[in-house]
């Protein structure tokens, strides 16, 4: 993953631009992807598609033509979508239009005015402070033309047209961690999926894997995609998965969805690191779309953020030119494909668990009985279970109620279904004889 | 407000008599009003009307003649619904008779015997104090007669006929505060009503301000307009709005009702001084015969009552000669009238909110952005609020379980609806496509 | 009760037994029971009834032929179910079969292998540590064969065929109260059921009262009336009620029914040293075949079990050769069964409360009142009970919300029935206009 990534980071990846299209080509190749395609101008919802922009040349220099900024060396340097502009400026004038970190000195910020309609410069702290001359020269030639928002979407087909949805976003020029690691992250999971499929059969629920510009992209493809929206049983947003920082997942607008409850309680068997956080409060993305009012999608988000008491939250290098390659690893990038491998095989798992069995089932001569004196706890939790299995709880709303893993349940759930004490439903099927009444 | 009070207060206002029958007289010819008559013996529900109690004379005086107690004096000075009685008696027989208010010795005690048959005398402690002779002479001329128990009812005809019921109680002779204020306070408001009804448009609901004998008027009417409480949908009883405590606003019955969430979270914004207190925590009066079994109605109380921990609850002057003109003022009605027009406000624009817009809205593009990094809590209250607009939530909802006002939502939504992004319906319209389905 | 205890408790009352015959025989004998007969080997759902199984003869003796252990001398000497066995061995591989208690050094722990296969003897460890020889002569002399598993059934017919389950298991030889106690305690009380319905009318529920071998008993009885468990509308198990812990009452998997609410706001007003524990907290036995999937009938359990706390929970004496008579008094036995008829009245009581009346009643009218002057929380009560009559509480519901005992309730609910202010109902009757639409 650590290649593709290094292929991609420096291209100019704005919302609508070449860049973003060279990197989603570079993404194509690596695994079938439909792309999308919207014009400028076009609406989506109550946003509209906005036009391509190009910057072909940006600096600023001294009256004595020393080059001290220029885009040529960053892709930040330059306020993405800013307006053209060139001439000589007072450095009181200049100054409203340069931008640095509030935190970190010596880095360029990143910095995007898509619908302000300014042009600016950015550059490190350290930087503007040595600027003491009186009048400086801007150059700044960018383009703003019609052109085309693309949305990748990489679909794995499922025995259900039932769809769980995963997005990541490619925009972000010159960052990696936010949020290229999010695509590498998500395509690798896919081609896992795609292959998996082949060897041990296709998956239930139908997967798609988006990849676009953040926000408005995802505005694009749900306002054409309306029909898709009642399928959807649930999305996680993936991003900032390669930096040291541990993961956490963040719950959808709907806390006690089934997505919610199967991959909260699916995460604390992965990844003894993880937290949870309730929706809005760890980070916001494109799952602010699909869970908002007419699309009431449940979709979580995974990343990797230092915890709710931390200075430095998201994470250090968060919107800066630090964020590069140097901050993430190979093994953390594994690491968050691995979870996000386990928890769409916990999402696949989780349906009702229907008893055949009546009363409680007579473990010993199944084998399946765990001693109270020599395993209290594990007996305790095998009986708590299983008096669960009644065609009413799913094995996520079984881990929710004890508070434990969906792993623990679900290797239960699995023992007693091998020996056919119970089957596994994808709707409801009470078997409390009130009921079935 | 305090002229009708100054004219009113020293009336005999029993619960069947002339006194009551002269102040509603007095009230009918400041605004329209229909007035209910029920004669003595009818039956209200569980109960009969009472009859017209008459105190023409009554004293105490020394053997030699000299007036020690005078009920020409104040009209307290005789238990309301006193037995008429004459005769000289022992000290220690005539004691038991004679009521003192057990916190403030200066003052003569509010007493009611409506249903015990008894006589007695009402004085302040420093006059009992004094009375050191062997006997007393005691002059007690009541009668109980057939008599018409009156319910002046205004009328605020809206758009529904769904009803809004206020309730302020005309009764305790020779007091204000409780609840001659209440009285002034609903009928100003009601004026307020009528009067904005021709300037801009019907309210849509249907307001009616009963003014009443405690309790047996609620009944009287309710026990004879059994057809209207189905339309009754909600209700504020109104007393105790002249003295210096803070609001208190006492929730009814039903505490997760429209009327409760809605006044609750509204009253938050109109006065930061004033508190809420569940059903019967506060103070109990008509409120009582709404909430009960049969009837149902939610219905609220709004007063001037100090907090939980004072030891004068609900204030010093409670249900005493003290209660008068001097401790209360015009300045409080006005704003408790503000306060009562505020929360009425509130409950006519009381809606669910249903979207237009699907997704997030483009808010630079709509002019409502608010910039996080200026504002940060205006921001995501912006989105919180915006998120909950699914035509399943009214403002109430929505501002109950953001614990913020009512102001401040309906702040965000009138804005949204001034933009279209929204419109407002009386029933719920669910915008989720799954629930559409 | 002490006279049938001491009868039975040393019969060698195992699972399937001529001792457990003997002892349901001589129970017959006291009270008209059916006796339903399971043989071996039949199916009970994931179950099948086990062997009977007959100890003839048992001891440990020294190679000189002292006898150290002998069966003849207490009927916990040897496992029960153990396998046959004759030899002399080596002290360690004798250790392994032999079984102590973990706490009680004097006493002759309870030990069973129903689906083991193993041999065994049980001493006290005071014996045990005085066994220093190299080796030891076994003699176990047990039979397995096809026997009859038999269930004893007392029913005490109601109005309706909606059944309320009591359990009390008559298995464990030598032991008295686990659980003896619990048969006697349920069959007096079956007793005094059965005479009250010729004197003060039918029960309105059913009830039967099983008396069986612990588990298997419940599930041979259940497997094989199924169309039963619908009627079933809850249940008691009875246990350890004679030794002098307080009572606890442990709840069943559906804490919110209406058997939870009843008995537990019941209990609160039977005994003050009572407790309450949720489901599988205070002790396992057959009420969890009842509560189990398929089955799902609210079954309570009610045993004197020391505090949570304790170290010695459940008692001291627990499944020992110390659980004697001499732990149990008579006194205590007609406490527990004056509890249990004190919750089968209240399950009896426990209706919808429907109010003839509307608004508050006129309680000075029906010579109903408290005054809130001389008793404010008695007051406070009766019409916080009055005000949620409204044909959607039962007499539980309303105990369960004001935190109070069944039978304050219940005080004050007959009350207004004998003054026709309410009326008792079976099924909810909402009077909400609102509702009755």
């Amino acid at each position: 993953m650590m290649d593709l990534i290094s292929k991609l980071w420096l291209m100019k990846r704005e919302l609508v631009s070449d860049g973003f299209d060279q990197a989603l080509d570079s993404l194509a190749r690596e695994i079938p992807m439909d792309i999308h395609e919207y014009p400028t101008g076009e609406s989506c919802w109550t946003w509209k598609i906005p036009e391509k922009w190009t910057c072909q040349e940006a600096y600023l220099e001294s009256l004595d033509g020393k080059r001290l900024i220029d885009y040529a060396n960053h892709p930040l340097h330059v306020v993405s979508y800013s307006l053209p502009y060139e001439g000589v400026l007072y450095r009181k004038d200049l100054l409203p239009h340069l931008h640095i970190h509030p935190k970190l000195p010596d880095a360029i910020p990143f910095m995007f005015k898509y619908y302000e309609r300014d042009w600016g410069l950015c550059l490190p702290q350290t930087l503007l402070d040595s600027l003491t001359e009186d009048a400086y020269r801007v150059v700044i030639h960018t383009t703003f033309e019609p052109g085309i928002l693309k949305v990748g979407e990489i679909l794995i087909p499922g025995v259900s047209d039932e769809t769980f949805i995963l997005v990541a976003h490619l925009c972000h020029p010159g960052m990696v961690n936010d949020d290229l690691t999010g695509v590498v992250v998500g395509l690798e999971a896919a081609r896992d999926l795609l292959h998996f499929s082949l060897i041990q059969g296709q998956p239930y629920y139908t997967y798609r894997l988006l990849i676009l510009p953040e926000t408005i992209g995802s505005l694009a493809y749900l306002s054409h995609q309306e029909d898709l929206i009642p399928k959807m049983v649930g999305g996680l947003f993936l991003e900032m998965l390669g930096n040291a920082s541990p993961h956490a997942l963040q719950g959808s607008f709907q806390p006690d969805s089934q997505p919610d409850k199967c991959l909260s309680s699916t995460l604390r068997g992965l990844d003894t690191d993880g937290y949870l956080g309730a929706y809005r409060s760890v980070i916001g993305n494109d799952e602010r779309q699909f869970n908002a009012p007419g699309v009431r999608v449940p979709m979580l988000s995974l990343s990797r953020v230092e915890p709710p008491e931390s200075p430095t939250r998201p994470y250090r290098e968060y919107h800066s030119s630090l964020d590069t390659p140097a901050i993430i690893s190979q093994e953390r990038l594994d690491e968050s494909k691995g979870v996000l491998l386990g928890l769409l095989q916990a999402w696949e798992n989780n349906q009702y668990i229907v008893n055949n069995f009546k009363g409680e089932v007579f473990c010993s001569g199944y084998g399946i009985w765990i001693d109270y004196r020599t395993d209290p706890e594990g007996h305790r939790l095998l009986f708590r279970i299983m008096e669960r299995c009644d065609g009413e709880h799913t094995v996520a709303d079984i881990a929710t109620e004890l508070n434990t893993s969906f792993q623990i349940v679900w290797r239960v759930v699995s023992l007693l279904e091998a020996k056919e004490l119970v089957w596994l439903s994808r709707i409801p099927h009470p078997t409390d004889p009130r009921k079935r009444g």
